[in-house]
């Protein structure tokens, strides 16, 4: 009998992370001979842990098609929780959940801190004489995921899209700003991406030949506030106006942080904004012009805008989930699927695989060579890293009565054959 | 020889407020016996005053086509400068510049104050012997022009593709919350509209038959903070997450006003937002579960989206504006054209128009009764007003090189006659 499937998602979604996870299942379902049941931990690792196991092939094939349309996580759910190293009982209750099931196969969807997961459990599973194929499937808006010299990944599946939607929204706002100007001179847009920067710097993607009053502000730029005030004003003194977009995780003082439970601060639960003090601060110092600051907080809609996704995005994003399984097809356990880009003028790449312990023990920092001299834009390098991610046209959305349609899967789960488990860190 | 023509726009753009503008440009176009040169007042009376007059006829008719596609006000420029009652220099300096320009078509696209004003320049120029004809174009993306029982005007051009926005934007937050529960359990989202409730209210499009765990809280719903939160946590206890869309406008406490020359409170320029005060006070008496609230404030990308615009929306905004252009063209002055919803089933409009004085002296609020008696919702009544206005399907916007195409004007002003002036408002 044919081993099943699990395939799970951790941390914030992307656009396109039912994208990937379309790609897994897809192609285990094409493939009965190797792969049995395909299972989806409900809500990601809390859900293999509960034993909250949804039936993803009791379901319609045209469902699974539409998750390609489908931002966020809504279809299989996710989850913050992390199985930390000193937590033994989840990790033993993983390998007794699979076990329970039959499950020869382990996909975990996430960023850097999954890919550690995912290898955890497979090392365990061998420890254990669990024959378990695990293999990571990358994603992340954030495009964090990997090491700096973009050896183990270019990009991550989810950048792309977001990038389209920074490139197109600030077209939008540049719009706004010239037309009502002087009135509203200053508009403020802030950007996810915690402390790294590749999102705000998406923003150069609307104006690749500098002709907008542009200012980009990367966490990385370590410019703070009064310095910021005078670029700005600089920038309204000549143009009369200016667009600001700066990182959420800039650190110009006290935030009045939260924390997630990987130990992440929670930007957008944080009790004020980065958009807001820098709003706040322009307009008590006063700008060169009448008029006042204004801001944007798009948040979590960077995640889950499906309308802006880059077909390219899109498209990868598939073939990486698709990769994943063909790897795990092959028995490679210990691997993430991974999307390398080709040399050449010509915007192509390759899937390969890459170790996760590599992975797990990797840092990405947006490239400081990328950041201009004068800390408030990007370099025309970082332009033609990001330009093909985001694509040419717009991706075609199915629309029933005038809304968008998503999947929606039955609540169909593998029957619970042990005992009710909190996971650790919940009790 | 034919009088020529000046349009303006005045306060905050909206996605379509340019598909007006060439409605009235191309109809004025297609008629040369009776309309001479078409310019438009660059930056909206400010232009007027300070004789800044864009000369649209000697643009290229395909950029004029694309203001269809192009949003917010960037193309001709818009202003909040108001022409007081008492500012009598403002208003002789207009018509010294029509006099000076052979302006016999003034089109002014706006809201209530904008029909005012509209409608006094109509006055004077009769008194001052000047040969006028002015008219004027709704707009707005609050949907607040007109009188409360929809006689004088049906909707606004703009509102429905706010609305489809937000129907469409819930739709990705209710798959970003469901997926991202219980870590993340609430989302809150900050609509504009200032103090009246028709673009939070659009939210409810996106969940016709209440299956999501959704509040809507209008301004007008009169909810104190306290309540708000519990209405909050009972949905979070009954359904584990909540969406809840608040409006810019509620009273929840000081925002530490900003206004602008209207009088009107800019709510994105306030030092603190409403989402921020939901989000804190959520957080600071804690949620029934683990995680935290956060939320999103999208903020001027409302009024500059036009990826989401409805495409009912932008053939009315069109017609309406072609409607001013043949009211022009038979000698109707004082007038504002208008879209009038025809009875039956089937949605359908006739253009139309009132008189400006009417539109100037009226005010339009959200009918009570369409907020549910919870207080955190609208009727039924309320979405069959509101759907026909999002249409079915996407608007097609052209790209060039990956980034959206929109007008670009050449600077071709009319030559200026007069002496420099500097409006009163800005002295």
């Amino acid at each position: 009998m044919n081993k099943n499937v699990v395939v799970a998602q951790s941390g914030g979604p992307s656009p396109v992370i039912n994208s990937s996870l379309r790609g897994v299942v897809e192609t285990c379902l094409e493939m009965p001979d190797r792969f049995g049941t395909v299972y989806a931990g409900y809500h990601g690792i809390e859900g293999v842990l509960r034993e909250e196991l949804l039936d993803i092939s009791a379901q319609s094939r045209e469902e699974i098609a539409l998750l390609s349309v489908t931002p966020a996580a809504g279809a299989i759910g996710t989850c913050r929780y992390k199985l930390k190293p000193d937590q033994a009982e989840d990790f033993d209750r993983v390998i007794e959940v699979f076990r329970a099931h039959n499950v020869g196969y382990f996909f975990y969807n996430g960023g850097n801190d999954s890919m550690d997961t995912a290898h955890k459990v497979a090392q365990l599973a061998a420890e254990r004489g669990l024959d378990l194929v695990a293999v990571g499937v990358p994603k992340t808006i954030d495009n964090d995921v990997g090491d700096s010299e973009f050896k183990l990944i270019d990009h991550t599946p989810g950048y792309g899209s977001v990038a389209r939607l920074w490139a197109l929204m600030v077209q939008g706002a540049e719009e706004e700003n010239r037309g009502s100007s002087p009135a509203d001179p200053v508009l403020v847009l802030q950007a996810m991406g915690r402390r790294i920067g590749y999102i705000p710097a998406a923003a150069r993607l609307a104006d690749p030949e500098r002709q907008m009053p542009l200012l980009i502000v990367l966490a990385e730029s370590g410019i703070e506030m009064p310095e910021l005030a005078d670029r700005v004003n600089d920038m309204v003194k000549k143009r009369g106006r200016a667009v600001v977009v700066v990182s959420e995780g800039l650190e110009l003082g006290d935030l009045g942080e939260t924390r997630d439970s990987f130990g992440h601060v929670q930007f957008s639960a944080s009790r004020t904004t980065v958009a807001s003090m820098v709003v706040n601060y322009l307009n008590d110092h006063g700008l060169p012009v009448q008029g006042s600051a204004r801001s944007n907080v798009p948040g979590t809609h960077q995640r889950h805008d499906i309308a802006y996704a880059s077909t390219v995005d899109l498209a990868e994003a598939y073939a990486v989930g698709q990769k994943a399984a063909l790897l795990a097809a092959e028995g490679e356990s210990g691997y993430m699927a991974t999307i390398l880009r080709e040399p050449g003028d010509i915007y192509s790449v390759r899937y390969d695989k890459v170790p996760l312990e590599q992975v797990a023990n990797s840092e990405r920092t947006f490239p400081a060579e990328w950041i201009t001299e004068d800390r408030t834009d990007v370099t025309d390098d970082f332009l033609r890293y990001a330009r093909p991610l985001i694509g040419e046209g717009w991706p075609s959305i199915p629309m029933v009565d005038g809304l968008q349609r998503f999947t929606r899967f039955e609540p169909l789960f593998a029957e619970q054959k042990l005992i009710k488990y909190v996971p650790q860190g919940l009790r």
